[in-house]
């Protein structure tokens, strides 16, 4: 990547790939640099999907370990976790969506999704409790819709599986204010329970251990490490295992600026094949002015939003190698490079409504963890949820 | 009370009455001038029970608005809570555990208790959850003993009601970690779980109101009030009542100073006759060093353990305006008191020792909450408790 090297005379369009290599790496350098986690190219062995490969995934922790004992057949499980202080899946979900699924296709492993309506909801996230369950059981819903198997999936909201809370004063024990405030930037007038949660988390990450699933790995974005650390350090004291932890970079929004729902820059799941389109449209790319300086200087493909999304997403290496050479020669306009975008985006995305549109209600109440006794069906029916 | 202006001239004797008055007010006082309880002298109709005349309650937070709610028939019911960091009632727990018992008699209301297993945990009062559980099913089988009746007595088992904890983080939501910092005293060394246990503590108190019993009344020592203003100060914000306060004195220990394990001057509800009659022999008096200086100075009641525990726990005001009466005259020794103190004590210990020994695992299941699906029977078996 020479982008960086030649700073001084760069083109706008080269500033602005930057932002999005910026974006791309995130604090993912920093969890190498200063927080222990190891490069993707330590591993000798990995699992065979691109992800391993082509950068998507930026580092791990001890995923070597959990590889060995995965193919050494002992009971393994999948912990990726998602706030339920929005609804929709977004397609910087798919990152660590797509690796879950892939894990559970290939390995049969059981995965615990744990949706933390708890902090949500002293977070200020949302408004009630109420809200944080349906939030919560909508989420189930898409998570059925993408895929996953009903029999080896398990969600835990914490407002219905209450009996988590028992397993997070377990491990609360060994985390003390210190740490909370190390790792956190709390303040005086949050809610305790905001202070409180990281036990949650921990337990979340620990649950498959205590029913027998002791290799577990966890695929986070880069900039979730921090709570899974939490977990780790506390993990041997109350005779648990460390989970491992599997790093992907946070693929930028269609400005090229950091996704966020506050900037609009997404697209999501549930949105209509027009709305996607003229959002792919409408997204940044690396192309030219004009197509006659595009095809005469080439487009910057590190700073197209398209490419990065067809790269990371839905490419074998060789295929986006090739579209990176043919990009940045001017033979593919960025109009193509969208087209080419939404042709792979759009079906993924149909697929995924017609499946959300027939899922029932009983389908997601068998997902749900729940202490035992609790009606789920006739809840997700009360809220309107299926 | 002419002690307090006599201080310069004191004797030996004197000088240990104001060590057992002091203990006998503790922080009470304070709660009125500092922290807006009411005198119990502001009550104009109270329940006929000695503890609201003979002074061993010493202040309320309104009591006077469940006393008339109560009496509109609404329905109303009992918090009172107990750290199950260890298992043995001792006469310090009377004062509280005889002003449930009446109410509930006389009232019918429903008694919930509290045992905060989680708390004795995080406070590393305890070694893990599981001895947390025993103690608190331990004193579950003593509360069946005390007398309550079982259909109307809820014994809340953190880990085992973990439903317990929606609540608490419905509520945590208004307490902030200023709140928590100014009331206790937690250290950054501490666990986060003791940081959020008064959210819990909270939940615990709002709980009947989620049941439909909106007119609590909680009897606590005078050193329990500031748990307590938590709960009160969040309720409303989240559609609560303030449930209303009875605080009671802090009875001395057997040598006159602060009853604590540590210095093992209490008295136990299981031990036997004979170590109970030693043990209030050899407890402190307000008698003269001989029989001769008692006859002709008089014994000093205020500063006699035994007669202490006459008079706020046995006797009518004018049994006790009698017996103080006679032992100042010098009329009654020391020891003719202590046989009194023991003679009302055994039979009572001796009563519940026997229940005690009677109470089955069926009996004890029956009064833990659960989330629904527990089955406390087997458990209680396989600990042992009964």
């Amino acid at each position: 990547m020479n982008l960086v090297k030649t700073m001084e005379n760069k083109t706008n369009e080269e500033t602005q790939a930057l932002d999005i290599i910026n974006c791309l790496n995130g604090d993912s350098e920093k969890l190498v640099t200063q927080f222990g986690a190891s490069r993707m190219n330590t591993l000798t062995e990995t699992p065979d999907h691109p992800f391993f490969k082509n950068g998507l995934l930026y580092s791990h922790r001890d995923f070597d370990k959990f590889y060995t004992r995965l193919m050494n057949g002992e009971k393994s499980a999948i912990v990726s976790g998602l706030n339920p202080s929005s609804v929709n899946f977004h397609i910087g979900h798919m990152a660590v969506m797509e690796m879950n699924l892939f894990l559970q296709k290939k390995y049969g492993l059981d995965i615990f999704i744990p949706l933390s309506d708890d902090e949500s909801y002293v977070a200020m996230k949302i408004k009630d409790q109420e809200e944080g369950l349906k939030n919560a059981l909508l989420i189930a819903k898409s998570i059925i819709a993408y895929g996953f198997d009903p029999a080896k999936t398990h969600v835990v909201i914490d407002q219905v599986y209450t009996n988590i809370y028992n397993l997070a004063f377990k491990v609360a024990r060994g985390i003390n204010m210190s740490t909370i405030n190390a790792t956190y930037n709390y303040q005086n007038e949050n809610s305790t329970g905001l202070f409180f949660y990281p036990a949650v988390q921990a337990a979340h990450i620990l649950l498959p251990e205590v029913l027998g699933m002791r290799n577990v790995i966890v695929p986070i974005s880069a900039d979730e490490d921090s709570h899974i650390r939490i977990s780790r350090d506390v993990a041997e004291k109350y005779g648990f295992d460390k989970c491992a932890v599997l790093h992907s970079r946070f693929l930028p929004g269609l400005d090229g600026k950091k996704m966020s729902k506050s900037k609009g820059n997404g697209i999501f799941l549930h949105e209509t094949e027009k709305e996607i389109r003229k959002k792919i449209n409408q997204s940044f790319s690396g192309g030219r002015k004009t197509i006659e300086e595009h095809k005469k200087y080439g487009g910057i493909p590190e700073a197209d939003v398209a490419y990065n999304y067809l790269k990371y997403y839905f490419l074998r290496l060789e295929e986006a190698d090739q579209l990176y050479n043919e990009y940045k020669a001017g033979k593919i306009l960025s109009g193509e490079m969208k087209k080419m975008f939404a042709d792979k985006l759009v079906p993924f995305v149909t697929k995924f409504q017609e499946r959300y549109n027939n899922v029932t209600a009983e389908q997601i109440a068998k997902i749900i963890m729940t202490n035992g006794s609790t009606d789920m069906e006739a809840i997700i029916k009360k809220l309107g949820v299926a």
